[in-house]
């Protein structure tokens, strides 16, 4: 059986786990510590740096393939193993497209993907011309090392040339954006083998708070299939020109255009398993975990039909503060209230803003699923029934 | 998070970390070797005997709870370790049920609970009377140690004695049971937790060959909702009247009474997830080795509703001889031709009449689903399509 390396140690790693078990594999790991959430329940364990080359050389030893639980590896060592004949998937000229929001707007452009208009940003100046552009309309973006929101800035006219300043002076690489009029935001997630092979799965909402992602919504409600296909050809032909393997996630805007029409605009993209794609797990014949690691190895990819009509997916995310009642027994009341909720927790400890883990909930009847879904994420975070339900 | 100890590092120790993993904990296993099924893919791996009384203290030093994955700990030990104050589930006084063929068919003499006529065979001459009173229709077994059909004899009147004589000499603790005219053969699988809830799964039917079971239909075809009610009824009455805590496989003949009416016995208990309940991972929105754990930790037990109207799960028993073909290449042509299969591999080198993985597949149409399910797996062990069918 082949050993597929994965670079990283946080969730989307621990959850490829259970995907390898079951498939007769095991994941080796390249993890920073023993008890981070991956590296808690995987056998095969090399302690490291991904930003050392050596250390991505012990973690690859012997193994079938090297693929990632984010997006951080330095594109250089991978181009360096590469060339020691290292297959890396998805493949350093792919993966730059998710670690520089900038490079991967002009690739976008290039390929006549939608993007909204955009521009670098190396100095004031240049911020004030594309303010100028666009109305005002301002979105600041480091162009890497952003995630949950950190990394992005909507400033008032008024502070946008000193916010810039601070920036650069700090060393920030920059981009702006046009602030788009959102309807809502959507994910295209698409699985694709080297060999060629690609498969979209069905188009979902994602619900971000405070640039977090807190619910994601298989399918997504009331999207027009033409909007749908859109979308998912959207995501397939990135995938393709952009030579991604393995699972891609585009997220995506939803505005009106000029004519008060629903279009599609790419926002950002991920190129290995995302928060938005954590339903499959329980509302699709194949996970993105199994499904990343069936493509990065080239084997042929699974179906994507859905289980249920309707999957929800609620993140756990830490609150101010970690109530007395140990999460066990709150899990143990999610249970008790709500058979049907599939909850996954990642061992990590409780932080506020931080991801501890997440509820799949299935079923017909979307309002519900929506609310038992939340209800039961909110109860793992506050140890108490947003509803007022008492047992 | 509570420890989970799970005692034995076959496949249903390796399938209860999967959902350990995805439920934020991670089990501890006892295994008799680092490269067992389980002991592959767990972290937390203690080596040693469960024969042994300190290992078995070792590994349950510090875990909430300890269980299994087979029935072979001596019931002795698990009394002391409980004098200690270890949390064993299922406790020995369920479990010896589950150890000793003529114990468990006593017990369930003894609640009312439906078995064919059987007796204690001592001696030759107590073979020859049970023979005499079921005209000849003899099923001889070894009380204790049998597993896929080993441990079982249908002897020929003329040989009976004979071989009850061999098997007494050998040191064989035997019993006799009516030889049953069956129709079928049934799985009746239920979790109850120590506080009481006690959960039923469908019925399925399992095919048998040569004493191993190949093939698990879930659920059961063309089972009357009465007999499918009065087998989830005994599974019931059967978990509470034995004290049995965690998954209860009832293994159930169907057979036609003296009125030629479906009717149904039980064949053999088991107290732990089975092979009759691997279809609920992909075919069910709890599967077996999730309520396994939550019935044992004493959580709430999940829904047992369907995914799908029909799931089969097709065993991968190893043949005469592995072919050529690696069995990474076998996984990607069965991916290949029937992407909704899920193949579940337990990292088990390939030997004849072993089990090495199986197969689940879902969908609507029996017959269908049955066929694929069936050419899945045959074509994992065989490297070609039985059917003749060429990519
Ligand atoms: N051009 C834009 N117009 C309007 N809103 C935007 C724009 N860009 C980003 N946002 C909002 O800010 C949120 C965070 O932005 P973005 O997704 O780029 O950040 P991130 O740190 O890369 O987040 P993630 O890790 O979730 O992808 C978005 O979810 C969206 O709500
Ligand atoms: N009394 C009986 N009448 C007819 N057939 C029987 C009888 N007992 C057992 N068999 C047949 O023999 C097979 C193996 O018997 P049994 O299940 O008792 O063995 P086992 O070794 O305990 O198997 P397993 O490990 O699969 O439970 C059964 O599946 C059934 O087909």
């Amino acid at each position: 059986m082949p050993v597929v390396a994965v670079i990283g140690d946080g969730q989307l790693a621990r959850m490829m786990q259970t995907e390898a078990i079951e498939l007769g594999q095991s994941i080796r790991l390249l993890a920073g510590a023993p008890d981070s959430s991956a590296a808690q329940v995987a056998a095969d364990v090399v302690l490291g740096d991904y930003t050392d080359l050596d250390d991505l050389r012990t973690a690859v030893a012997g193994a079938s393939v090297m693929t990632f639980d984010h997006e951080h590896v330095p594109t250089e060592h991978l181009h360096q193993l590469i060339s020691e004949g290292v297959n890396v998937q998805p493949g350093p000229d792919a993966l730059v497209n998710a670690q520089d929001k900038l490079v991967m707007r002009e690739k976008l452009r290039s390929i006549g993907a939608p993007v909204p208009p955009f521009a670098a940003i190396g100095s004031v100046a240049d911020a004030r011309a594309f303010s100028d552009s666009v109305d005002g309309a301002v979105c600041l973006k480091a162009r890497r090392g952003g995630y949950d929101g950190h990394g992005v800035w909507f400033p008032e006219p008024a502070e946008l040339e000193s916010l810039v300043q601070e920036l650069l002076d700090a060393g920030t690489p920059l981009m702006a954006e046009k602030k788009v009029a959102l309807v809502r935001e959507l994910s295209a997630m698409v699985a694709r083998r080297p060999s060629g092979q690609v498969q979209p799965w069905p188009v979902v909402e994602s619900v971000q708070t405070d640039g977090i992602c807190t619910e994601a919504v298989a399918p997504a409600p009331d999207l027009s299939p033409e909007l749908g296909q859109q979308a998912r050809d959207l995501a397939v032909t990135i995938a393709q020109e952009l030579g991604v393997t393995g699972v891609l996630a585009v997220e995506l805007f939803e505005y009106r255009d000029e004519n008060g029409e629903p279009a599609i605009a790419v926002n950002e993209l991920a190129m290995r398993p995302h928060n938005t794609g954590h339903w499959t797990q329980n509302g699709c014949v194949t996970s993105q975990f199994e499904q990343h690691l069936r493509a990065v190895l080239d084997w042929p990819l699974g179906s994507v039909e859905q289980t249920a009509p309707v999957t929800v997916m609620a993140n756990v995310l830490g609150g101010q503060t970690d109530p007395e009642k140990p999460m066990a027994e709150r899990m143990l009341d999610v249970h008790a209230r709500f058979p049907q909720a599939k909850i996954h927790m990642y061992g990590k400890t409780y932080r506020a803003g931080r991801k501890i883990g997440h509820v799949n909930m299935s079923g017909e009847d979307l309002g519900r699923v929506r609310r038992e879904a939340n209800l039961a994420a909110d109860y793992l975070v506050n140890a108490r029934w947003a509803d007022g339900y008492t047992a």
